[in-house]
C-alpha cells in the first residue's frame, strides 16, 4: 500500500482511541532494529508508514499493513509522530535534511544511538524546524522490542512524551529521565558500557575454557548463576560510591590484585591476549598503590576520572 | 580451647555420622574467606582447628568452639582434613613446607586463589608428601559461605572428593570439575575473568552518570535489569563460538562499532577515562576490518586469541 492508503485501512483504524494510543506513526529506517519497531507499532494497530534507504526492506512490512513511503520526506509528511532508527547520527541528520520544513508541529522521537552532545544538537536543530524532540534509547535487542523486558529511555520534550507515552509503550516499558534531552542518550551510553565490560568479560572467560577444550555451552550455565550473584554487589558497590565508604568486609583491593595476576598469567599460558583485562588490573594496581589496598573494589569508581596509564 | 581438646568436645562429637560428613578439619588462613570456611564448618559441627599468621584473628572462632593451633605444623596435624585459604600460592608454599611430611596420608584441599599451573605443581608437591590434593575455587564472596548460592569448584583426587563431599558441602555447593588439578583454578579465574569484566563496566556507567549529577543509587535500579536480560544472550553466543557461525539477527559488529564510537566519546566529554572500554572496542574495529562486521558479537572470541592492540 502507499503511504496516502492507510487511513482507508479499516484494521488499522478499527478502536483506534481518541487519547493518541493508535496515533499514526512513520518508522524511517528498516535495519535489525527499525523493523522491529515498524513491527511493534503494526501489531499494535497503528497506522504505520515506513522508509529505508535500500526498498527492499520494507516488504514483509508492507505485507503486515504499513505504508511504504517512497521518499524520506514522504514519510515525515505521513504522520504527526515520526521515529528514526539508523546507523548514527550523520545518517539521521542526512536523512532529515530532506524534510526539515516538513517536521515542522510534529513530534521527532530519535531512537539512533549517539552521545548527549549529540542529542542536545538535535534537539536544538528540531526546535528550528518547529518540531518537538523526544530522545530515546532502546535497552532492548530487536527480538525484545513489544515483549515483556524490553525498556526504552526517553529524554527531551515533556509535553510531547506526556502525549504519545501511550504509544511509545507498543515497543516496550518506556521510563523518561528528563527534559535535558541528553540525559536518555547519557543512560544508554551508561547502560551499554555495562553490557559491554560483561561481553569482554564473558568473552575472555570462554576464550579461556575454549584454550582447555571445554566447549563454551558446557561453561556458561557456570556463568549466569556467578554473574547474578555477584550482581548483587551493585547495591552495595553503589552506596559505597555515593557515600565514598569504600572499606570492606567482603574482599579487598590487595586481594584481587593477586587474583589479577593469576587470571592474567594463566590466560597468557593458554596463549590468550590479556588486554580486555588489563586495564582494570592497572586501576586495582594504582588503587593499591595509592593506599587503598583494604578498600572494596568501589574505590575504583573514583580512579576512573584519571588516564588510568599514568 | 588447644588444639587437642577437640576430640573432647561433646557438642562437636556428638551424632557425627561414620561418612566423615562432621569429620575433624583444619583451616589454615583466617582472612576474610579462612575465617568464613571456619565458621561454617563449626556451624555444622565440625571438629575444627585454625590457624593464621597474625594470631588475633582466631578469637572469634575460638568463642565458638575451634581449637586455636600454635602452629602450622600443629594445625596440620590435628586433622585428616586440611584446608588452607591464604592470600597466594607463594605464602601457601611458606606456611605448607614447615607441615611436608606430617602431611603425609592427609588430604590437602587448597583454597587459595592461583593459576593451573600453580596447581598442579602444588598437586605434584603434595604427591611428594604422601599427601591427597583437591584444589578449589571459591565462587562466592565471604558472607554467601555455608548459605544458598554458594558454590565451590574442586579438581583432583577423585576419591579425596568422594571421601569429603560431604564435610566440603559444609561451605556450599561442590562441583568436581576434574581429575586434572588445574581445572578448578582454570573455571576459577574464567569466572573471575567475566566477573572482573562486569564489574569494570559497571564502574564505568556508575563514573559516566555520577559525572553528570546522578547518584549511583538511582541508576543501579537500570542497570541490574537490563544486565540481567543481555545476560539471556549468552547461551546463543556460547552455542555460536562453538559452532564458528556468527551471523546474526541481533546485533552487528558494524552496529556496535558505532556505538562505541559514541560511549568513548561521551566518557571523555563526560572528564571521564575510556581505558576500560577501547580494548573491547579495538577488538570490534578488528573484526570488522577482518570483514566480519555483519556478524554478531560473539564472533569477537576467536579474536582473543591474538593480541589485541596489533
Ligand atoms: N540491534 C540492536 O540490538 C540495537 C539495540 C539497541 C539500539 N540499537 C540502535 O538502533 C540503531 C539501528 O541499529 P540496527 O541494529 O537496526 O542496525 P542495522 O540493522 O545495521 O540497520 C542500520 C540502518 O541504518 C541505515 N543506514 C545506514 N547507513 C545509511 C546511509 N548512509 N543512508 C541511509 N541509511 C543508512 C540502514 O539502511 P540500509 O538498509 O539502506 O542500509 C538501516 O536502516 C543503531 O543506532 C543502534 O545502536 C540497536
Ligand atoms: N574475599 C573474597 O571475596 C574471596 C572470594 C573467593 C576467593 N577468595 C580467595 O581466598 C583467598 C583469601 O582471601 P581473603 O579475602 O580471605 O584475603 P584476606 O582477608 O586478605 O586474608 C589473607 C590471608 O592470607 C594470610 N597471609 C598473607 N600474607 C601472608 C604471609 N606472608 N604469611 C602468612 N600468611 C599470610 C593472611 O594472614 P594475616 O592475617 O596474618 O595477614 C590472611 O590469613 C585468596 O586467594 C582469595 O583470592 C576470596
Amino acid at each position: 500500500m502507499s503511504a496516502n492508503d492507510h487511513k482507508k485501512n479499516e484494521h488499522n483504524m478499527d478502536g483506534m482511541p481518541k487519547d493518541g494510543n493508535r496515533a499514526p506513526v512513520t518508522i524511517i529506517g528498516l535495519g535489525m532494529m527499525g523493523s522491529a519497531l515498524a513491527r511493534a507499532f503494526l501489531k499494535e494497530g497503528h497506522p504505520t508508514t515506513v522508509w529505508n534507504r535500500a526498498a527492499g526492506k520494507a516488504g514483509t512490512l508492507a505485507a503486515m499493513g504499513a505504508a511504504v513511503a517512497g521518499t524520506a520526506a514522504e514519510a515525515v509528511a505521513a504522520s504527526p509522530l515520526v521515529v528514526i532508527c539508523v546507523l548514527d547520527y550523520e545518517v539521521m541528520n542526512e536523512i532529515l535534511a530532506s524534510a526539515g520544513g516538513i517536521l515542522s508541529g510534529r513530534v521527532l522521537v530519535n531512537l539512533t544511538n549517539g552521545t548527549p552532545a549529540q542529542a542536545r544538537n538535535a534537539a536544538a536543530w528540531a526546535a528550528r524546524q518547529g518540531a518537538e524532540y523526544l530522545d530515546g534509547g532502546i535497552m532492548a535487542v530487536p527480538q525484545m522490542i513489544g515483549a515483556p523486558g524490553a525498556l526504552v529511555l526517553y529524554s527531551g520534550s515533556p509535553s510531547s512524551f506526556t502525549m504519545y507515552q501511550q504509544s511509545l509503550e507498543s515497543l516496550g516499558a518506556s521510563h523518561y529521565v528528563g527534559e535535558d534531552p541528553g540525559l536518555a542518550s547519557l543512560y544508554d551510553l551508561a547502560l551499554l558500557s555495562a553490557m559491554f565490560g560483561m561481553f569482554g568479560g564473558f568473552f575472555q572467560a570462554v576464550a579461556m575454557v575454549r584454550a582447555e577444550m571445554i566447549p563454551a555451552s558446557v561453561f556458561t550455565p557456570l556463568v549466569i548463576p556467578w554473574l547474578s550473584a555477584m550482581m548483587n554487589a551493585f547495591p552495595r558497590m553503589a552506596q559505597a560510591v555515593d557515600t565514598g565508604e569504600h572499606g570492606t568486609d567482603v574482599s579487598s583491593l590487595n586481594i584481587n590484585k593477586s587474583s589479577f595476576v593469576n587470571l592474567i598469567e594463566a590466560s597468557r599460558d593458554l596463549g590468550l591476549s590479556a588486554d580486555l583485562m588489563t586495564p582494570l588490573q592497572a586501576l586495582v594496581n594504582r588503587g593499591v598503590a595509592e593506599g587503598y589496598g583494604a578498600d572494596g573494589l568501589s574505590r575504583l569508581v573514583e580512579l576512573i576520572r584519571r588516564p588510568i596509564s599514568t
